[in-house]
């Protein structure tokens, strides 16, 4: 059946399958279990790092499972996969639905994986309902969107939108002592495609991404939908602090060049500068050198994400960081750092921007698309005007960059106490159906109105 | 010659080789070479951890070399090498001079080292000289005394002392991932000693060590020579910080349970607290977990080595931090933690002493044998009253252990801005060989005054 001829009833009759939609979550969550956290089956995290063997078994479930639903796949030379059903014409690119299925080390099973499959059993409904949509559909698994591996979140995407060069990404190093390289990972796995990474070799007519919200809105607000409007800003720096290795047992305090003392002020002034600048500073990386009980520490790098609504509150952020660090690395007192501090001798310090998104509005005739199919899928629960949420992103996700080149939004669904970036991490299966069904509709409606 | 017949004057015309003393020390340097930090061919660091092949290697050297000077040579279960030469008398045990020659992981060239090339220098000068001791004579090397690898200082003469239980010591694990203890490392290597660590199986007379100060007092009061009269009292402690992974762009401050903001908030508070109770307090290993940009870490583990003259000091810095420390994690400001934070949620924190070293004092007849040979060495050198301090070590030594079975004292010698643990480590080759001939010289002494 043709989609032009299906009116708004016969439309919303297409359903998800939550049983089996939650059987493929599970199934590829054979691929890189993580931590158990409960005594269910299912009650395990996730540890797929981005091209890893795991990784490289739930990509060739994806292409498979793809392919035997009639779609043709490409891997192009950042190893994203985009599978495409055929549409009544050809003539202009696919709607996208798209999201990734790597994870962080201590992921949850749902963090890219629902938004995955869910467009694979948006697939399966298609071909079950003999549905034709007018333009092609496609379906996307991005390459580390994570940026837990290979330390740049999104940056597949980020090449496919023109937004980072191919030679930086291939070039990305492992942040855990290795020596593998994106580029060597990917030939490794056998996921270097032939295909250039370009949003103009693999366009796109528009992106929808289904997601858990990964932070605590709409569980506290009661809210079954949030249509996503946008992304908050963010930067990723690597701060590395230099001082001089020396015996701890010997060495008095004022003649110290403490890189882990220094360091340690640093973490807590970024903390303090989030609460009065109103926005986040986190540190999840730090490695020192040399490392060992009785060396005081030469060296020290971290990590540093900022984010914040306004780009110019990331900004003001980095301004004070790229200020007072060094001050606070030769030693001035910077809002009583030195407080009961013996003064040492300097640490010298660098900052290195490593990665920035600016703040991102989505587009309104995808956000349009997401309203009136959340509205139908809710349709038939109770108080289902007041089921849905607008909201901005705390995370980034792919849609980031494929707005950049092509209409885009995003569909969140609650998860437990907003727990992401955790084993625990966990959403109801009725909540995952109900964001498959808006995301199934969703790109039903774009692909209906895409020549009015 | 007997030393009995040699009058005072003969017996200070034995002489180290300055010369061949420094040949020894840099030749042992080919093993676990380190960073080069100048231009001439001495002039790298080391980075010879305990049991490592470049750690076999030198002690197959040392074992080589002192069975080439007549010494016969036994294995302890610890790996600690004993090389005797035999007495004019034998039914009384040695008298020794030991050190050790595994270094930090970014060390230098003479910690350790010069203490071992010293007594095999003793063995060649009483070889050379064909001098007869009344007593026999050793040389030993230590295991692990760094305690770099195997995160327990003078780990083996802990053992040999009766202080540290043997499975514990051969069941430590290496501090840096990797699944290796020190038992399988000693069997790897061929250095699991039939003997028994014991100060029973293998007692000593006495105990010399030679050593590097460390630290700048020598230096900066210009002096030649330390006799070392005790060394201040240590403890070792491992601090477990745990609290929840989280993603960085979704939980608000508030919500999170920062493992590493509280980390660095303890690591500020150990050294305000150091610094007003006037001693040492200093974090050089920090593990976290797990390790990704944008997950906030769920757990820290750092360790925490104070260190004061006195051990009711060190009593009173544990029980600050057993205090303090679990306040902090729950979010009570000390001392200022808090102020400009956002509270979070709670962390928990446990901490365990890994190792006590209660402050030590040496051996009276040992201090006095030092006392007469430094001024027997100096005598030739301008201002030779003055050259001499008496001191208190910053560091452990492996005289810690010795001193609890027999008489020991220490004998320092100046390093460049008393700057140790470090690559850059240096002493003076004249003032190498003046320690050197101050450890012979009281070796001898003590020989002789044994009976008396
Ligand atoms: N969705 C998600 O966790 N993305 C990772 C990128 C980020 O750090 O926000
Ligand atoms: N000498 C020396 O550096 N020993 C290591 C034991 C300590 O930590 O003091």
């Amino acid at each position: 059946m043709h989609t032009r001829e299906m009116n708004e009833e016969l439309l919303s009759s297409l359903k998800v399958n939550q049983t089996r939609l939650m059987e493929d979550i599970h199934y590829t969550c054979q691929w890189g279990t993580g931590e158990k956290w409960g005594s269910g089956e299912t009650e395990t995290g996730m540890s797929r790092l981005a091209l890893s063997d795991a990784d490289k078994k739930a990509r060739d479930w994806f292409v498979q499972a793809t392919e035997a639903l009639g779609c043709h796949t490409t891997v192009d030379s950042m190893g994203n996969i985009f599978a495409v059903r055929p549409g009544v014409r050809n003539d202009k690119p696919p709607t996208y639905v798209g999201s990734h299925l790597d994870t962080q080390p201590t992921g949850g099973r749902y963090d890219g994986i629902l938004g995955v499959t869910a467009g694979v059993e948006m697939l399966k409904v298609l071909a079950d309902n003999w549905v034709e949509t007018e333009y092609p559909v496609g379906v996307v698994n991005w390459t580390n969107e994570e940026g837990a591996r290979f330390p740049m979140s999104m940056s597949s995407s980020g090449v496919w939108a023109g937004a980072i060069p191919l030679e930086s990404a291939h070039n990305l190093r492992e942040v855990h002592p290795g020596t593998a390289t994106m580029k060597s990972e990917l030939e490794r796995i056998g996921y270097l495609g032939s295909v250039p990474a370009s949003h103009e070799h693999t366009p796109m007519a528009a992106h929808f991404e289904l997601h858990i919200e990964q932070g605590p809105l709409l569980e506290i607000a009661n809210k079954k939908i949030g249509i996503v409007k946008g992304v908050q800003a963010y930067k990723w720096l690597t701060i590395t602090v230099t001082g001089r290795d020396t015996h701890t047992g010997t060495t008095d305090l004022k003649s110290r060049a403490d890189a882990l003392l220094c360091a340690s002020k640093m973490i807590l002034h970024s903390h303090r500068l989030a609460t009065t600048n109103g926005c986040l500073a986190s540190t999840g990386i730090l490695n020192l050198k040399p490392g060992s009980t009785n060396t005081v520490p030469g060296s020290v790098t971290f990590s540093l994400d900022i984010r914040a609504q306004k780009d110019s509150t990331v900004s003001r952020m980095l301004h004070h960081i790229t200020t007072d660090f060094p001050l606070i690395a030769s030693g001035t007192d910077v809002l009583g750092s030195n407080a009961n501090c013996t003064p040492g001798l300097p640490c010298s310090v660098s900052i290195t921007e490593d990665f920035s998104s600016p703040a991102t509005l989505f587009h309104p005739e995808c956000i349009s698309a997401v309203t009136s199919a959340a509205s139908s899928a809710l349709a038939e629960l109770p108080n289902s005007k007041n089921l849905v949420m607008e909201m901005t992103s705390g995370a980034g996700h792919d849609s980031v960059y494929t707005s950049k080149r092509c209409p885009t939004s995003m569909i969140f669904v609650p998860c437990r106490e907003g727990v992401s970036h955790n084993p625990e991490e966990y959403c109801k299966p009725e909540d995952c159906a109900l964001g498959a069904q808006v995301l199934l509709q969703s790109v039903l409606r774009f692909d209906r109105r895409r020549d009015e």
